[in-house]
């Protein structure tokens, strides 16, 4: 069901398939999605519209999602879905106000102030795919670090579906966590729209949220005239344990990656061989009765695997390498080994903090680096939706006092006028 | 010698115009530098000598530059120089550790625990100009930032000059602010260089630093491989200045962004026609000293403007649109104004705070967003180099308390693996 690999030559072979799981862009997608911003950059709604119509099947009026389709999703979603989207919202809210950070000024004896101010971003734009893959818990993990961080406008996109309605669920969610406005429009066009504005849709500052390749790619050319939040790949986990973990535990949890994607890739990294064959006993009990079966199997047989190493220090080497979106260390004394884990997007510590928990529940963002990425990109948070500004106040004696020191190196590096705007202020009669 | 705009309409104009600065990457440039790329990826090394016989000019035998000509440099260079820039580095340090933050920890009375943790980025490399651009500061403001953040390798890469050689300030600037090792290769090879990795070049995790368009290009294209700083542009300065401001030091300092490059952007915004006419008589007075006139004529033509306006409050407003790289603030007390400014990437206040202080001396860093990006993007900072991964530990009565909430999201989201992934161990017997 999910093959072991024990000697280090296998492993690598492993590691370099899981790396090439994401090919590069092909260029026809490429070329679409820069014949539509262009046409969205020059015709606005009616060009927006147009390709509404051709690929989400619908002609629409109106594109902004009215206040009484909100009120009807509230009348119509399930008191059980409202009551744990709310208890969701409160823990995300509650990890994420910690990461909300202050301006700060250093004052100095001789009069002079420096510091740097922290600004909200004025306008987000929020991309919520739609279709089969409608997450109300994306929603929610997009839009509470904005609204944490001061953003006042925050712009939902999601395609409509054939009968120009929105899930009910993805509206609700909206809603409770702070959205601004909606519109019913996916794909390419709606990036270009958020990244250039239309006549009924605002152009923003920043545009997050996950989405199909052709979304990705419109993300990736709009970047530089918007800033986006990253570039996002298939999913993943990485399991490292000790011989005392739970087989049926680690089965789940494999299996609960697994079904995302068949790209989606599952590894654990063991020491102990007994354990990894009682896994895969696990894996091929549980998954009869779990209703995405198909996609696990082939996302296990593509890119999920069981690496059998000497030592935990080494499983946690090898999960640095990885760099996996998902750690979940299922190990005795966890919080011990945190400081050894160098690359991973969140890391889930012992037997009870199961990746699905942090991905509607606990509190930290969902939203997370794929793909090796997490080498230098980190979870969403309230940073992302901030800007920084730094600021020098300088008297005319602490300027005098640097002033052969700029006029130096103004010098070196031939700017004149550099000089110059120093000069005037020291020989100033 | 510098145009005044009195009437809203020709003040929007000149925006436009402003905001067209910087034209759409040219097909040629971008092909160009995607067979570079694919060629160093394949070729390694090879490629990479080949790219710099062609475009420098010196078939090299070591690309990396050795101890003894880092010895050389600092036999060489002028002692004011050295001392300038050692100055700079400690104000740089003093201002940027102050960016230094640190893991948290939240730990909650059910025994849960959750954080976040502070990593350094593990490699970074540094692009530096060479030719007539040689700028030894630019040196100090991408690699302090690196070293403060604990990155422990900083890579430098900078085209060698025909007879192989590099400035010797910039070899001495980057020993003193840390860098590890230092590369002769520039232009989009030293780029596909860094991100893939060569034989002798490391594979890094960042890549910031200036350079050509090529150099932007190729950044662009690695960028999701890598990581880069940002999409920079035509550099610009905007003051907002009353009538009390001094003209000898606002036409000096407007002086001082013009001779960057014909595509750079000096505009003065104020409510004094007079004061405007003066800076104009001062411009053409002290321009007739300064060695690099003729950029600086084409650059004000081109670009520069004096925006007449109402109040200091629509100038502020008007500097929030066009979204300064630096913003002078030449008003009686400056601080009270700071509130107010929305979008500028480094703010310099009062007549004593010209913008080439804090290009070499004051201690925020130079790297600054451009052409309208401070919108969304921040100067260069300490956050530039650290990454950010979640955890949590949960214990298992806790996961038993939002189990249900959880289990109600994973179903309406039809991720049936997650539901069982709780259920598993809620179950557990």
């Amino acid at each position: 069901m999910i093959k072991i690999y024990e000697d280090e030559r296998s492993i690598e072979q492993f590691l370099d398939l899981m790396k090439k799981r994401s090919e590069d862009d092909s260029k026809e997608a490429l070329e679409a999605v820069e014949n539509i911003i262009s046409l969205v950059r020059a015709e606005g709604d009616a060009s927006v519209r147009d390709f509404t119509e051709k690929f989400d099947g619908i002609s629409l009026g109106d594109m902004k999602v009215s206040e009484k389709e909100i009120e009807e999703a509230f009348e119509n979603v399930s008191t059980d879905i409202k009551a744990a989207l709310e208890k969701a919202i409160a823990n995300i809210e509650y990890f994420h106000r910690k990461q909300i950070r202050q301006s700060w000024i250093s004052t100095e004896e001789n009069g002079v102030m420096m510091g740097q101010k922290i600004i909200p971003l004025e306008k987000v734009g929020v991309y919520v795919p739609g279709g089969s893959a409608a997450y109300p818990s994306s929603v929610l993990m997009n839009v509470i670090p904005a609204k944490l961080a001061g953003v006042k406008n925050i712009v939902m996109v999601t395609p409509p579906r054939k009968d120009g309605s929105i899930d009910v669920n993805i509206l609700v969610a909206a809603k409770l966590a702070g959205v601004s406005e909606i519109y019913k429009v996916g794909g390419a066009q709606a990036i270009a729209a958020l990244a250039y504005g239309t006549e009924s849709i605002p152009k923003v500052d920043k545009i997050v949220g996950p989405g199909n390749i052709y979304v990705a790619l419109a993300k990736r050319v709009c970047y530089g005239k918007v800033d986006i939040d990253m570039i996002a790949g298939p999913s993943e986990i990485t399991i490292v344990c000790d011989d005392k973990a739970n087989p049926r535990f680690l089965a789940a949890d494999l299996m609960s990656q697994a079904e995302h994607d068949k790209l989606a890739s599952s590894v654990l990294i063991t020491t102990s061989k007994a354990l990894a064959e009682q896994v895969n006993d696990e894996i091929i009990k549980q998954l009869q009765n779990l209703s995405r079966k198909d996609i696990i199997e082939a996302s296990l047989k593509n890119y999920g695997g069981i690496l059998i190493v000497n030592s935990l220090g080494e499983a946690i080497d090898l999960s640095n390498t990885i760099a996996p979106e998902h750690l979940e260390l299922m190990i005795e004394n966890p919080l011990s080994y945190l400081g050894k884990v160098k690359n991973a997007g969140s890391i889930f510590l012992g037997q009870y903090s199961p990746e699905p928990l942090g991905d509607y529940m606990a509190g930290p963002n969902h939203v997370l680096p794929t793909n090796g990425t997490a080498r230098f990109f980190s979870p969403l948070s309230v940073d992302d939706f901030i800007k920084k500004s730094s600021y020098i106040y300088y008297t005319e004696d602490a300027l005098k006092a640097l002033s052969e020191s700029i006029m130096v190196l103004a010098k070196a590096e031939g700017l004149d006028a550099h000089g110059n705007s120093i000069r005037v202020r020291v020989d100033n009669e």
